[in-house]
Order: C-alpha cells, then structure tokens, then sequence
C-alpha cells in the first residue's frame, strides 16, 4: 500500500503518519520523488480499516499495488528513473550502448576494441574479469588482473566500465575498477549478493535469469532497491525455450511490457538473446524500435579466436555497421545515440 | 542434395540427368529459377558417389542441403520469394498490413473496421468466420455467413481478405470467398490440411505452432510446397513459454533467423504474440526494424465488446496511430508502407 | 453450473427443471449417472437467482464448477468412467497394456510382434497405419493396407487394435478396422477431427497435445464428450521442455492430477515421453505407481531395423522383462493385469 | 579422456604416465577405484597420438568421454557411490527419506515433526534457518536460530539433519550445525558456492536448477566434485515448464536416465515438483518405482498454518500413509527402506 502526502505536507504530518502506520504493526519505507512524499507500507495491510491511514492530515491518496512488487512499480513511482554514470544517462533520450568482448583476454585485445567502439558511438565497455562458466573446465576469466586492464583502458580512453560480481565477497573489489556491476542471469535469484550489491550504492546491471519471469525478475530488482541502491537498471537477454536453433529466445515483449510495470531503465543483449553473430543486427534495430533505453553487445576484434562466445560476438567491423543503423532506427523513434555529455573533461 | 544446371544446359541434358538419378532409386523434384534449371534430389544420397550425377553433361555444380527442409531452403532458391496476391506483393519492398477483427461479427462491425484500417494503410482485411476454440463452448464464429460478409466488403471496399480454414474439406469453399488462406496455429502440423492447401494453389499463411520449433515450420511449410503451392508466407505469431504477464513470446529472432534459412517471406502477428493491446505498437515497430515483411494485426471498433480476443485488439485509433509510427520506422530501415499498386480499378 | 436430481424425482420434474432453464436462456445437457439423473446448465449463469433453478421440486442440489471443463469433471461426474472395448476395460482395477510397433511395416512383422506382446500380457496391439510425419519426405505409413493388415492380425490372435485417425473424412475408414481410434498429439486441437471422433460413438484415447496445458487438453475431450462419445481414454505422452537428452519430458504429475479433476482414464505412452528405449521401464513402473490406468508402449522385434522411432521402441525380450516387473509394482498399489474377461470366445 | 591403470600397475607406472601427460600440456586428475587407478586427462586431446599415452607401460585403457562432465561420469567410475552420512547409506538398497519441514519456524514445530516422521521411517530431518525468497517483503527464516533449533532436535532424537546453504562465507557455519548441505535450486549455478562446498568435504545435496538442463546439473556437480567432494547426492525436483496446475513438472525421466549417465545417487523431492500436497504420495511411490534413492519430502504438523509451503506440506498423519505404501512400492522394486544402521548408539 502507497500513501501519497500533499505536496505542502509538514514533516510532522510525514512522522504522525509512519508512527500510526507503525502503531498498526506495519513497516515503512519513505522517499521523495519530486515534490511529493511518499511512504510505502508492508505487512498485513488486508483487515486493516483505510480511513485508519488515508484519513490522516496531509496525505493526499492511498493507492494498493497490484503487483507483489513495490518499489519498483509505476505505482509507486510513475516517473522514470535516470541512472547516472559517470557523465552519461540510462534512461533519457539517448540510448546508450555498452560494448565489448565477452570476456577481457589482454590489454592489446581489450584495447583495441575499445577504440573500436568508442569511435563508433559506445559509451561504456563491457568485459568479463570474473566468468561464471557452465563447466569447471572451461576458462574462467583473468579475474583481478582482468580488472586491472579494464581500468588501464578505461582510463586510457575515458569510456566507463561495466563488468560482473559473482560473490558477495567480490562486490567491494569489482567496484574499485568499475562504474557498473553486473548481475549476470545465473545469479538474480542469489539473494546475498542482491544484498551485497544493494548496499554498496554503485550503479548495477541485473540481467534477467534465463528461466525468470518478469515478475520475479522485478522482485530480485526489489532486493536491490530496498537495500538502498536505486542506480538499477534492467537488461532482458533471452530466455530458454524449446527452440534449438538460436542460443535463447529474446522475449522482445518485455520491452514495453517492463515500460508499463516499472520506472527503471531497461537494456537489451541481444549476443546472449540470439547466441549468432548474424542475427545480432537485426534483433538490436528491434530492440531500440521496442523502447530499450540501451544495448549490451559482444565485440571482439577477432571473433573466431575469442576466448569465449566468438560466435554471437560481432567483428569490429560489424558493430560500426550496426551503430550506423541504429542511429537512424533511434531517430524514428524520437531516440537519439549521444548518450555521453561533451568528453573533454576525460581527455 | 541440389543439382544446379548451366543457364545453357539443354532439355534433353535436364532429361538426361533425372532419369540417371531416378535408375539410382532418388525421386527428383525439378524447378526453374530465372535462367536456371534446378533438380532437387530426394533419398538415400548418402552412399552416393558424387560423380554419379554431378558429372553429367549440362550440372553446374552439386549442393548437400544442410537441414532437412528443402524448397524452402535458401540452400535450394537463394532469391527471395514474392507472393502476388491480387494486386499485392508481400516480400517485396513494401511492408504489408493485414488487418481486422479476429472474428466477424457482423457486416457493420466488419465494414467500419475495413473502411478504417484501409484509410490507415492496411492492404489486407483478415477476419475469422470459423473460429478453432479451445473450448466447445466458446463462440465458434458465423462459419459460412461470416465468409459471405467478407466477400461483401471486400467487394465493397476493395480490400484483399485473408480468413482461417480449419480442415481439408474447407479448403474449395474458404478459397471462393477469401484471397489469402490462413492455417492457424494449432492446425500447423494437420498434414492432410496443409496437403489440401498445397494442392489449392491458393495464396496461403502458415502460422507458426505455439509448440513448434523453426524447423518443424519450415517442414510444414514444405508439405505446402511439395505440393505445388510456392505462394506461401510464413507468419509468426508467438510461442508458448514459462511467463505468465503477456500471452506468447514473441520470438523476434525467429525474423533474421528465417530470412537466412528460407526465401519464403516472414510476417509477424503482434495480437497473439502478446496478447495485450497496449504492447502491440510497440512489438509491431519492433518486427518492422527485424525485417518482417508485414503484419497480422487485430483491430476492432469496440475492442471491450469483441465476441473474442478483445483484450489484444487496437481500437481503430490505436490502429491509425501505430500505422504512422510504423511508416517512420519503415522508412529507417529501407522500406515502404504502400503494398499495392494504385487501386483505381477497384473503385 | 450442475443441478442433481433427487433420486426419486420424477421424470416430470426433470422436464420442468430443462423447460425453466431453457425459458432463462440456458442450454442444458442431461445424463443419467447410476441413480441420480445430473442436469448441467451452460450458459451466462451469473446473474441468475441461485433459488430460480435449486428451489424447484426434486433438485437435491447445485454445484458451480471452479473449471471451465464440465463433462470431463469429477464435479461433473464423481465416480470414474470404465471405459469397455470387447471384453477389456480400462479405468478399472487392471491396468491395461495397449503394445506393438510404431508404424506396421508388414504383416510378419505385426504378427510377430502381436504374439510376443500377447503372451507377455498386453490386452492391446498398437500399430500405425497413417503416420503424422513433421517431413514430407519421411515415410507416411502403409495407409489402407496397414489397416487390412491390423484386422488380419486382430482376427487371428483375438487382440484388440489401436490405430492412429489423421482427418475427420477419415473416420469411418478407420473405425471398420480398428476398436480404439487415436488422436494423436498434433490433433489434440484439431477441432473437427474431435468433433467427427465425438460422433462417432467409437472408444478414442486423445493424446496430449507436445506443449498443452492440463485445461487445454480436458477441453479437449470435452468436445468429443459434448458430441455424445463418453469412451474415451486419456495419454499423457510427454511434454516439451528445454531438456534435450530426452526427446519429451513424461509430466508424470498429471497422472494423480487427472485423477483428482476427472472421471476418465488415464494412460501414459512412456516411449514417446522419454524417446529412449533405455528409458522406458523404469518410466513405466513410475506411472503404474502413481495411478496410471494403462500403458502404450512402442514395441518392435527388430529396433534398429524399424520404419520409424525404433530408437524408442522396446525388443520383445525387453517388453517381456518389463511386465514382469510392472506385475510387482501394480500388485504393490492395489492393480492387477489382466485387463481382459477370459479370452476364449477369440480362440 | 581417461586411463584406467592395470590392477598392478606399479607406483612408479603411475607417475610415468601422470608425467606424460603433464608434459603434453594436459592436466590430470588421478583417483583409486578399488584395485583400479585411474587417470583423468584434461585438456586439449584432439590431435594427440592415442598410443603417447596409451601405449605406456601398465595403461590397460583409454576411454574418450562422451559427454563434458568427467568425473560425475559412469564411464569415469562405473559402480554407484554409496554416500555416508553418520550411519546412513545414501545410493546403497535402501531409499532414504528426508523430511521436514519447509522452514524451522520454532522449537516445538521442528520437534514434534521430527518424532512423527522418525517414527514413521525418515532418517534424516530435513529444515530450512535461511530461506531463500522470491520477494525481499517474504520471511526470510530463522537463520542462525533456525540452526540452533535443528542442532538441538538432532541431539534429542538421533535423527540426521539436512538444511540449505546460501553463500559461500555461510558453508563453515551451517556445516557445524548440519549433517548434509542443501544447495537450492537457484544456486545451482552459483559457483563460488558449489566451490565452497566442494572444499568442505561435507556431505550434499545439489538440487536440480529449475530452468538447468541434466547437462548442466551434471557439469554444476562436477564443480563440487572436481574440489574434492565426493559425499554429493543429486535432487531432482521440478523443472519450470508451461503447465499451471502445477507448481513445477516432476521431470521423471530423470531417474533412470541419471542412472545411466552418473554414478552419484538421485534423490526426489515430490513437494517443490508438484507444489500441491494432494498429488505428493502418488509422485512419491512413482519416484521409488522408477528409481530413486531417496526423496525429500515437506511435512508440517500443521500445514494450513505453515510460515512457507503449507500448501505442498503433508500433514504428519499424510505422511505415516504414504510412507506405508513406499515401503509395499519399494519392496516390489527390489528396495529397502531401512536407510539406517541399529540407532542404539544414538539414544
């Protein structure tokens, strides 16, 4: 339940209302959203008398949540949220792409792509350090020294950085060389790691489990917002199905249906959503067509020799192709691809 | 296994080489493409050795087919394939839009709706008159009255009409009053159907099965063309998954993907895909900058008072403004929304 | 809605209970269950006075039903429908065995095959004749001739016939040749193949449809039960799932489910629900001990030579084995084997 | 790759070969089967010269695995493993059963449980202290209480105790509590976690992920494995399909096909597979009849007023019935259900 106060509500209308609220045996969560208070009520709100609360000095409306989660909804915050990185917005006009090989092999290969992209209009350089791997036998990454060249080229080149935490235990690391944290979709259901990555207030990615509902995937984004971070932004990256020619099934759907459901931003992988190079195009012009606020791509300046993914990374050459696209695809939806205030200040 | 004769090749070394081809036990499947004859070779080819045929007089060259669908396969044809319907292109340039009530209710419901959509840029006006219900109880549409109220708008207005046809002993009479036959989802894998549609010659939509996989399609849709009938267009529509928010998953992969597998065209059906009317526009953008080349969309007057399907359907409104951002998007990704040649005969 | 009848209600109150409901705009179905005649009403109830149909002499009671199925409900119909095929009944205290190969391929091998399941206790033989296949160019069965081959077989050891219908046209066809029509898993929504099966009075097992829900597949038989076919017999086959070392994944829940919401038998087909013949028994013994009330089971003499799914199909010497064990574990949950009344009148 | 060592293959053989194989750049794994050596090669063995290593002095074989998990492999290690966990044989004749309930919610809960199942035939006491939860606004458990609880009932009534784990910083303190540890289904894929547990050496159990393919359960338990823990039993327990009656689909299959493809032994949870207590018993006796080594079943003395999963639980009563027809379902399979050794000792 959501109680709206007037817009000229004193604070001690606010604190009458959350100590009644509290007297009911009900828990709160304030905020200010513009000019508005906001007080988010939990607990057993079904018996309860609504003129107990809505009739209180000062709020203006008490509404109930459809949905079993709160502080991501639209109910509870219609606005959309802009995430700030760095000098650049998710969310906002622009949308914003992230790009970089699946995982960070050396500095020349990380360097390289970075060039690449930055030139064709990526803000922020994804790469793994730390590789979550079905098989132990498979490569797991360059871990911290991993970190340590993505930070060299970061600094380097002025692009931020995104990349992902495994561990509760890595969080605090990761987040000294990155700007994102990623959440990759075998752990949006890992609870202490929602927590950890909560309470560290640094803006996070939270890719949708691959067997993951939507609303599941906005209760693990709850985790993460009632843990005191609201710098989230959420990334749709296919979801498994019976079909077998393509690596997952990109639910394009959730585009706009997320747009409905919640106020956060929302981006797109469409590397993992297809598992093939040549489908990435394509299902990216969709993506942006659909209203994702972003694209989270895999580039490597030599896809058949990756050390993981090359068949769903796109060639440098590739990629400059799809940007040239997308910025007029952006264009016919009132979108544009200058997702970065002026760079000088990096330089 | 595909023989390719030279542009120059005589009759009599076309001859030649199927009956070489049928002494070895094959059965052959001969078509002509532009300047050059094409043998499609059918059996156990595998113990073949490849001189036997490819070394004849008049074959250019010999192609394994790398899946087991064959004259759908861009393997066997690799230039897209234009269906005329009326005066008509689907797979050409121009993105085609069919639209209407999932059933015909009445001549006025359908005659507003066909004025409107076709004032908004729809070429085609779909419509139910026998309706596949999971239910026995459900309304099974106006059967054989709806298809006459079809064919009295269609004449009346011009429009092209696409209606549903649920069983082989249909197929004569659906075909006297329609201009496209659909088969529906679940009738995706009825044989006998898609043998009587083949042999129909009847321009033809092939729902994807909600269960099926791209491959099962692309083999039903050669059960259509081995039976004679290349004007086929292959609609997705949505598939079954775990998430419970939208209806089906549209697999919008399924877009790119089938344009490299088959040069069959490939339309998308946003109503089913979702099953919520406020994700159509979007998703309908989305299958646009894909590369579908058209649209099935459901539009009712009076989306609340629809005997089915309401709650998937655009008021004409939503119609006229989802068709506007549709020509924006067109245009971003080399298309056009005008589908027919000018109508003036038609009024 | 279902009214029941007290058991000494006249025949004049049933009419005048029909004639009310008829006057209030509803269609009724009436049957007789045992003692107690049961009248469904169907139609818009919602708004209607409880006391305008409960409250007229001889209606003992009133029940909603919570699912959109009737026919097919235990709230419908409480105590289990034995449906009898010869001297065989499934649903009762036997659990019925229905064997043989997947496609007849020859008289011999019928033959053999019938004796070996015979002697190893199946009251059933199965056998397709015309095959559903998801390519135009695998075999489609021996058709007509694999039915005259199937009576042949039936006549000669006394066996009971299970065969495959593909089409409503053919219908009467099948029915001279065989005692038990299939509705195979492509069809479980090919509405007019259930309407035809459902007129024709003749004993049918509906496959479950590869990616239908449980309410799907009892609406369903509701069309075959609705148009006066109450011999009907349902077969879990395995659903479609992400899993991919097995060909479908048997849903093994649905066999107490079923149990709970309907009166009808319920069969499980543990070769195609595992599409490995490895597989098979132990699948077998776990849908006897969860309440199976039969088996169809794919049978071969020779697995690696068969027409079609011999890589799914059990050996005779492993049909036998597998008996014996299923012998022990229905014994363990109250079930016998000997499905059939002495067998002498055959001989 | 593996090489399984002559019975009397000498020390000094060994070492040959394991440097061998380092020198070829592979890595190895050794492990003593009984009388057996035998060596697993990792890495790149494509292109290598069979008899460089097979060809050395005491090597009596060299198998290629088939699949990418190793040493989870029958063809690894061909007899099933017996794990033990204080006097109780988990793998061995006997099926174990594992219940409890849902979440510790209070001492005299767990205990009045814990006598009721004992008595009824359980050996091991299954409750969850940290509750992994969908929505952060659910009860997350009595954590470390929750242990303590568990501890107590352990020592008053010798029965063994499972509970789950939920990160890796977790493994030492849960371990001083539990006799076996739980990974839930949605850490199936956490791998720092399966590492940590894989380093404790503590007996486990590793739930099937709910959206993860056998494949992919197999390579997760080849984590736990290949860090030294061999004490690992597998869960199967529902997998996220379309159907909705049910909370999950019980993927039966499973159970024999586990069987061929690991040595490890299986066990079934009927309550998370079905999430509806009225179908438990019948899924129960089919997981034994197929199968199984165990199950793990949700009981609760008072279902309706359980703090999570009441609607799965059995009630105590439920679960003494059901466990008299496991023993009857057992038996016909050749099983046992006295998992445990005389408990004097404990008393």
């Amino acid at each position: 339940m959501i109680l709206e106060m007037e817009p000229n509500a004193s604070q001690e209308d606010v604190e009458f209302v959350i100590k009644r609220a509290q007297g009911l045996g009900l828990t709160v969560h304030v905020s200010r959203q513009g000019e508005r208070t906001v007080i988010s009520v939990f607990g057993n709100t079904r018996g309860l008398d609504p003129t107990a609360l809505a009739g209180l000095r000062g709020v203006r409306g008490l509404r109930q949540l459809s949905r079993p989660f709160r502080l991501a909804s639209r109910e509870y915050k219609p606005e959309p949220t802009l995430v700030r990185v760095g000098d650049c917005t998710v969310g906002g006009k622009a949308v914003v792409v992230m790009a970089g090989p699946c995982s960070v092999e050396s500095y020349d290969q990380l360097r390289r792509t970075a060039e690449a992209v930055q030139e064709a209009g990526a803000a922020i350089l994804r790469g793994g350090a730390f590789k979550p791997r079905s098989s132990p036998y498979s490569w797991q990454g360059l871990a911290e020294r991993g970190l340590e060249i993505l930070a060299r080229v970061r600094e380097e080149t002025g692009l931020l950085v995104l990349t992902e935490v495994l561990a509760p235990e890595q969080v605090a690391l990761v987040s000294r060389y990155a700007d994102i944290l990623q959440i990759g979709t075998r752990n949006m259901q890992n609870f202490p790691l929602l927590h950890a990555v909560g309470e560290s207030g640094k803006p996070a990615v939270l890719k949708r489990g691959m067997m993951s509902t939507v609303e599941e995937w906005l209760l693990s984004a709850e985790y993460i917002l009632s843990h005191g971070n609201e710098k989230l932004i959420l990334c749709e990256r296919g979801i498994r199905t019976f079909e077998t020619y393509t690596r997952n099934t990109l639910d394009i759907n959730a585009v706009p249906l997320l747009k409905e459901l919640t106020h956060l931003p929302v981006i797109v992988d469409p590397s993992h959503a297809t598992g093939k190079a040549s489908l990435v195009p394509a299902v990216s012009l969709a993506a942006v067509a659909a209203g994702a606020d972003g694209l989270l791509v895999e580039v490597h300046p030599d896809p058949e020799r990756a050390a993981s993914d090359g068949f769903q990374s796109l060639s440098l050459e590739q990629f400059r192709g799809t940007m040239e696209q997308l910025r007029l695809v952006a264009r016919s939806v009132g979108r544009a691809m200058d997702a970065r205030a002026p760079r000088g200040d990096h330089d």
